[in-house]
């Protein structure tokens, strides 16, 4: 049985796969609710910066510096440099990710500066990404910013 | 004389402040034009992730990896941990900061992952942080998530 706020995201994810876009979805929990959902955007809306993270905390809208403090971000890939980088001016404390094995972000450096990471290494995540870019990869490439 | 991209910048500072927002310019240039230029709309669009430089890199749009690796980024201000986090992921080799006196970002990291940055300590830059920070410091704190 899948932690219900990472199904949420996992399922933000399968809607971008359904738009055509990038599928990595991700959502933002504050006290047990919540309070922001989104998916990579790349194609949907021609965007450099709308990764699953960035494209949730848009959606969260303006919260208050507080309110980030006890809130914990679900993504269904680990955070690339950007969105790890958005969780840290935040102070978000917690982050859970789906997978790691086909991309990973600045993890240590993002547990160095004391958040905690957890990786659930969720199968249905992986096999999503796995696919993905075995059918896309120069959008994937593109994502990551590799050549 | 003023650098003619952190003068663009700063240009753009001026511009979102004019728009009753925060005064932070960000220019992208690659081979010596400039290919994006934002500034902060945390204000304007309610937006809790288009700091100057996400703004830059959005109005740039979806560039080949390759561009972005011979680009370099101006900012008004140093760049933030989701700024800086930003050039990391796609590579951009330089930065140059109009100042870091009113506020510092993960500069000391962002060296380390082999960006060249270049701190300018521009006069004006300051002051114009000085005084929005003055007038406005709720708003400043909200955009930095500082309680």
């Amino acid at each position: 049985m899948r932690d219900p706020f990472m199904q949420a995201a996992l399922d933000e994810a399968r809607n971008g796969l359904a738009e055509g876009g990038i599928p990595i979805g991700s959502v933002l929990v504050i006290d047990g609710t919540i309070v922001g959902r989104g998916h990579n955007r790349r194609v949907q809306h021609g965007s450099a910066i709308l990764h699953a993270e960035m494209d949730c905390f848009e959606q969260a809208g303006r919260l208050k510096p507080a309110d980030y403090k006890r809130a914990t971000l679900y993504s269904t890939l680990s955070p690339c440099d950007m969105c790890s980088g958005t969780a840290l001016l935040y102070g978000i404390p917690k982050i859970v990710v789906g997978e790691n094995q086909t991309f990973q972000g600045p993890e240590e450096y993002v547990r160095s500066r004391g958040v905690k990471l957890t990786i659930l290494q969720d199968a249905e995540c992986i096999q999503l990404m796995e696919d993905f870019i075995a059918s896309s990869p120069q959008l994937w490439y593109e994502d990551i910013g590799k050549e």
